[in-house]
């Protein structure tokens, strides 16, 4: 599995927005949104190994982590309008403890980010996605791996000081500063050449 | 300069149309947007050196060429919402004969898929990305650049033909198909790599 962490540090945490506004009154939610595309979508379909993780801290009630689950997910399109009303459905669930469901492969939960990444560090290697990182074609990438990205901000130091805990591989692209659904069709990509060239 | 070049096959041509409903009753114009950010947007800034020409070819009055000039271009955000706008600001010009300008780096001419080939294959060299090309990090790709990439449909039997009258390069980026603006942004990193390596 190839799981993607994506931090929107402003992005709204209530079903109260416009789909007209996502890229203001929403926290720049349309930074999320492509990388819900970038993640799931291929030409002719869904990438069905693959699963990411919104994790929402804007006002007026954070945090919420956004599960999309590419073997189950429905009801997905590539345009940001209507899979910011699949996310608004979500941010509109009522929640006590437990991650709840929206729709088809879509999940909602009160996780932080610390939380997520603690529990997934169990089960996944974690690779931080960063502009002074290594150069992603020279590591080694294989079994379950967990990919972080921030949104239009780095991760504030706290976040990171939670992440390298984990001793992560810290990882770059390219010589440029990518937008965070760009980092994820790159590293996608590297990670299909690979498989492609196994023998 | 890298070129784009990027097929809409059914993208309206007509400022009238809504812009809650790109993804719809506007063509799929939606990937079109997806791909102006693709080409144009790094993380801190724009990319002054590419131009891309989306070829629209839709009801009611194809064809239609909108030029988006990197290195002029303004009031561009990453969003599609936005980025409709602008593209339906365009639309909405009374066209004669000539290239008009619409905002600061967006131009729109009733110039054909052909016609925009012809003229960028005297300047540039002409790269198709197809699933079945030879593999884009094995080949050599220097000077001015110019990749066609098509929507959601391949490129009709006589678009190919005009294309490969020209004898592009013919290169493929992995082992799956990518949508077109992945396409655009998987192959400018292999190109800023291809800088970034050099002595």
């Amino acid at each position: 599995m190839n799981r993607f962490i994506v931090v929107g540090h402003k992005a709204v945490t209530s079903g109260d927005f416009k789909l007209d506004d996502m890229a203001g009154g929403a926290g720049r939610l349309d930074i999320l949104l492509r990388c819900i595309n970038s993640a799931l979508f291929l030409s002719h379909g869904i990438r069905r190994d693959v699963e990411i993780f919104l994790i929402l801290q804007g006002e007026p009630d954070p945090p919420r982590t956004i599960r999309i689950n590419g073997s189950e997910v429905r009801y997905l399109n590539p345009d940001e309008r209507s899979t910011g009303a699949l996310v608004r459905n979500a941010l509109v669930k009522k929640l006590d403890g437990d991650e709840v469901r929206s729709s088809p492969g879509i999940y909602i939960s009160r996780r932080s980010f610390k939380q997520v990444i603690d529990e997934l560090a169990s089960i996944s290697r974690l690779v931080y996605l960063k502009e002074d990182g290594q150069d992603v074609r020279q590591q080694e990438l294989e079994g379950d791996l967990t990919f972080i990205v921030s949104d239009h901000q780095d991760l504030r130091e706290d976040e990171e000081a939670e992440l390298l805990a984990h001793s992560p591989l810290t990882v770059t692209l390219g010589p440029h500063s990518y937008h965070a659904d760009h980092c994820i069709t790159i590293m996608l990509n590297e990670l299909d050449r690979r498989r492609w060239n196994e023998p």
